[in-house]
């Protein structure tokens, strides 16, 4: 699947993903109402809102772009029915040919972490047939149990051919709390980067790992340094945008091939139609606005990426 | 909801939890074949078998034990139909006044964490609407984002009195990884163990805290040590039995008020028919092998907490 995830990019000149990660007050009132009017305000209407949402989104900006990285957590919190307009995403998505990373973060014990991995990037067995739940092409998970919480994720990608971003750094202000902690001089998530370089060597495509890492916009120095660190492994970079990641700030993420990171932008690209810059668009044509912000987010990471 | 546990405790006697994680070779063909003959090999035969299974378990120790502890990964593996039978477990176990810990290991940045938090423990909106979907009373929780992915969950307990079991030092082999990384000549987990008790101070009940801490069975002295460093946390103990732990590993896990752990089997009771020291029971009589297998884990614990 990392093949495909670089052909992809190669082909779009966008190494970017689009996070769909649908909060009730994104999604434009007309949406909602329709969807209201025909469920109720019920958890079967928020997750059609959701569903309708994010299909004309995608359906707007599919031809631009190789991936998209739904995070699950929007839907779960609408409990069973939220988790079908998740699942009903993915689909569409690979209906699409979209790369899709489901941003699930999980990670337990090793008996454990090998259900979540047949769950959403390989097959369960039923009796004497097998299935594939979620069916994902990527997933993210959490490396605070170490390897034998992450191998099971790392041998179901080999079967299956799926792929894996390990949590290192996170975006998020408080990330360095445990993950920046000193151990014999240097940070926690330096050394969470040399396993997720060691656990992805077993898993090789033609340069890169099936096994790549989770680095924050947020922190581009960081980022400089776990891209040494860690130079076989495609970076999954959140942050951009919203969160206050800039194009400048993502050039470290890249390797000299210009490949080795995939940069993601949610909330402003799924909400642009909210920001002054796209409002001209209007509630009613959303899913325009979001393509000229995934338009605008390529240019700015390539004239980055171009003047480095 | 920490009331409720420690009344509970109380009353049965029994500082234990009955973990919930169905796998289909613990599950007796009888119940497997009856499922797949009304739904097929399907995931919904699975998911039905799950439910049967479960239920003739609660059915057996509703009575003798205070809390269970549903592992969602073994009913997430199975796609929407699995979590369908998750729902059906934590909601049938509260009709038996079960106190349900929803083992999630959930964490991410604050509002993704804000969506895991309102749908497992607390109440999403929806219009003018408000719904509790997953509705367990404790969650587990992830700290490797550290207090911005944590904050969102302890918020919620505290609107709806639910609970927290934080991942300290988890109970399997590899944990040491990195949770055992010395950080100016501590481990990482007593620095993860302070934040839960300082996550803790804000949501308390009368001696104990809403937010409690996980600590593995199977690294006792690592118990001794965070017992006093988070005194008034509840710390959820897994790791016994299958795992490796024994009752008198367990005494460094509880206060001198007798309380202040829980500790979870899951296979050692669930699957206890399969054991020989209960294959008497056979098969066919599977939930009763698991009421004597907590009858004899309730023995053994009290047995080590009365010798110390």
């Amino acid at each position: 699947m990392i093949q495909k995830l670089i052909s992809k990019i190669k082909s779009t000149n966008a190494p970017i993903v689009v996070g769909l990660d649908p909060m009730m007050n994104y999604i434009p009132e007309h949406i909602q109402q329709k969807a209201f009017a025909e469920y109720g305000e019920t958890l079967e209407g928020a997750a059609e809102a959701i569903w309708q949402y994010n299909k004309e989104i995608v359906d707007n900006v599919f031809d631009l772009i190789p991936a998209v990285k739904p995070q699950i957590a929007m839907y779960e919190q609408f409990g069973l029915e939220g988790l079908k307009a998740f699942k009903k995403t993915v689909d569409y998505c690979k209906e699409k040919d979209l790369v899709v990373i489901g941003d699930i973060k999980r990670g337990d014990i090793g008996s454990t972490s090998a259900a979540y991995a047949v769950g959403h990037i390989g097959k369960v067995q039923v009796g004497s047939r097998t299935y594939a739940p979620f069916d994902e092409d990527f997933v993210t998970v959490n490396p605070y149990l170490g390897t034998d919480g992450v191998k099971p994720f790392v041998d179901v990608c080999k079967a299956e051919k799926k792929g894996l971003f390990i949590l290192v750094k996170t975006s998020n202000p408080s990330s360095g709390e445990f993950q920046d902690q000193l151990v014999n001089g240097r940070p926690l998530y330096e050394l969470v980067g040399e396993q997720v370089a060691r656990w992805g060597e077993e898993c090789m495509g033609d340069d890169y790992s099936y096994v790549g890492a989770v680095v924050g916009a947020t922190y581009p120095e960081q980022g400089r340094v776990l891209r040494r660190i860690m130079p076989k492994s495609f970076i999954l970079v959140p942050g951009y945008g919203a969160q206050g990641g800039k194009g400048a700030d993502l050039v470290h993420f890249f390797n000299e091939d210009g490949l080795g990171a995939i940069v993601n932008s949610s909330r402003g690209i799924i909400a642009a139609y909210k920001q002054e810059k796209y409002e001209k668009y209007g509630a009613e044509n959303f899913g325009e606005a979001s393509r000229a912000a995934v338009e605008d987010m390529i240019a700015d990471i390539s004239q980055a990426l171009n003047n480095r």
